[in-house]
């Protein structure tokens, strides 16, 4: 690629990490269906077309930008999602929509000049809502596509001032009609969240698995009580049995191997949470990640242990009131190949790793052939105002997914 | 009194608690400000002026009855608070209201029939914003009146939803001018929120003393990241860190004598709180409560302690926002024999009882001679759907605040 290609991505990309940006900082909030997310849709709908492409939206409001080759072949698909968590980077998930929009610019203007190579037209996708801050799930978009969430729950979905996603993303002019199209195949590419990749000087991941996770919903259930007045024997205390479960979580980790479990409880909510009143109930949100289903196992018993002292000691009932899990989920094999075979051809260091996060290929790999791909973020610092990935690694990974992009559109993984 | 008196404040009493009625419940959810508080002042103010009192509302929304029976000279003032917690009881300050709007109107009658009696007029409180759940600090409208809080300050405090007690007051037309009335003394009557009285048998609580207190608002900083990707080890989780203060603050009691140091957390607000991000920071507020202030001096000490080892373990910071405390803090003695003397005549037992929470009349008795009396509440269940008091626990507490208010009608405390 030249260097006039490189720049027209990273003029692009300036603009593109304006919407949502957060006054005095560099990160972005840009939360699903929010205004700073229309206003970028918007804008991003006006660059795929500028290029060509026609822009689509599903029912649940994927935005798509599909340009035909081949009349009637099916579809090689590339993209991430453009929504952010609350005061967030302004690289995750964005750059893997911006960089699969530029690799299929540079893949569209070679097919059109040598149409004999195209075996599959070309799309784009800006996946609604992988972040699940505001409207949880998490990667809503990608799994009402794939059939894994109906239609009907993700839309009811509400944020907590009651707004519903049909609301939030119909008020946008964001739903469209489900999308008639096969997809061949499917790429993306993401800043690494976390920082190994970095340190071992590498600049392209191969994504090979995903690692087993345990997450849990509590409600620890106490009662009112005045929080002065009130003797202490005759509490019982919600928040300090939620607690109680952070702290455990937290020890937990000391209990494996180093880097064998992350646990984390990011979300806490107290009712009536008032100065002077006991908490009758709270909910919060709880996580054990490991590479080994094993750790899962272990980690899930003891903590269901500290559960029961809990409820025991605190005289609070603890319900799991909704959990899910998944084993250690590999990649497909070809792709890996695949992708590895690219990174040498363009000279780029590369090495297997392994994402902790689930990313929309989570759903995508189990429906047809996928790649992952990863580029190197500072000191691995994600969901977070100061995210930063340098230029030459954004444009390296830009580089690594139009040749991936390319392999896919001539046939590569299908054939 | 007559059967006829008490079943005319039973009556009112039913009436009185059905504003803000959570459905299927005996409770209430009557927060300050709100159009349950609304409906009720509308419906109070009636009932006052069918008894033949004046209704005003000064520059904080306090609402006052005032009946002058000797023109020019000084009030009576007897009160307490109709507001509440979300999901409360019923009895929880409006008890006092009712009460002191009861005795008033018993007085009233008295004195018009001999008003050769009377040396001061009559005027019953119905104070704004005692819980301090909507709107904090609590306590807001007898410390405005008692000139311990600005009234700017007051007016522009807001709720989480970022109405102002200005706007929420001013909406329900419950705000006006400075009153120029000159208090002679105060009294007030609430149910007790403890089971002592209960447990010991005692009808009628002269409450002598309040318990010392220190109460903090603590800010914990940390650094937002992925809460699954990032390193366990490169964490600054604020999470872990408030959650840390909380088990410590409870683990703090066990050091004491039973019963010698009560501890709360009943509000922590957690940002972003986001369930796959790390939180950045938390706010929380946190008391310590003992009869002796030596006690919360040591636990203070301790609590500190904790804090410093909190910081340098979890590598975070924990600020402290805003304190205060106070000492143990006496009751006028006066007021108390007042108080024994006309419950001896009315033959109703009695004892001594510090209150562990702070009342209006924490504010009042500064300024003026003060008379503060408790009734029994069952169980001493508090801040709670299910807080009761009996009906005769109830009537008896009237007829004692009655001749309290009858003997400072007539000139007690202040020759």
């Amino acid at each position: 690629m030249t260097q006039q290609h490189d720049d027209a991505f990273l003029a692009d990309w300036a603009v593109h990490t304006r919407f949502g940006a957060v006054p005095g900082t560099n990160g972005v909030d840009r939360q699903a269906g929010t205004e700073p997310d229309g206003e970028q849709r918007r804008w991003f709908a006006e660059l795929l077309e500028s290029h060509g492409f026609t822009v689509k939206r599903d029912e649940i409001g994927n935005q798509f930008g599909l340009l035909e080759l081949v009349p009637g072949a099916p579809y090689v698909l590339t993209g991430s999602h453009m929504d952010s968590q609350p005061t967030a980077g302004r690289f995750d998930g964005a750059y893997g929509v911006m960089a699969s929009a530029h690799a299929c610019f540079r893949v569209a203007d070679e097919l059109r000049a040598d149409p004999s190579k195209a075996r599959y037209n070309l799309a784009v996708v800006n996946w609604f809502n992988e972040e699940g801050s505001r409207f949880k799930p998490s990667m809503m978009g990608s799994s009402v596509f794939t059939g894994k969430m109906p239609l009907e729950d993700a839309l009811a979905t509400t944020d907590h001032a009651g707004v519903s996603v049909a609301e939030a993303m119909g008020g946008l002019g964001e739903l469209g009609e489900k999308l008639g199209i096969d997809v061949a195949s499917y790429a993306e590419i993401h800043v690494q969240q976390g920082r190994s990749m970095e340190e071992d000087g590498v600049t392209i991941g191969l994504v090979d698995a995903t690692w087993a996770a345990h997450k849990f919903e509590f409600k620890v259930t106490g009662e009112q009580a005045h929080s002065g007045s009130t003797l202490m024997a005759d509490r019982r205390d919600a928040l300090l049995g939620a607690a109680r479960l952070v702290v455990a979580a937290r020890e937990l980790v000391d209990r494996f191997e180093p880097e064998a479990l992350h646990t984390a409880c990011g979300e806490l909510n107290v009712y009536p949470n008032s100065p002077v009143v006991v908490a009758s109930e709270v909910g919060l949100l709880l996580d054990l990640r490991s590479p080994s289903a094993e750790v899962i196992r272990e980690a899930h018993r003891m903590l269901m242990e500290t559960v029961e002292q809990v409820q025991r000691e605190d005289r609070v009932e603890i319900e799991v009131v909704a959990e899910h899990s998944w084993d250690r989920n590999p990649y497909p094999e070809a792709g890996v190949a695949l992708a590895a075979e690219v990174a040498a051809e363009l000279g780029l260091t590369n090495s297997r790793v392994m994402t902790v996060a689930g990313h929309d290929s989570t759903n995508m790999k189990d429906d047809v052939p996928t790649v992952m791909l990863f580029v190197p973020s500072v000191n691995g610092v994600s969901h977070n105002l100061n995210e930063f990935t340098r230029d030459e690694d954004l444009i390296a990974g830009l580089n690594q997914l139009t040749g991936v992009v390319r392999r896919l559109a001539e046939g590569a993984l299908t054939e």
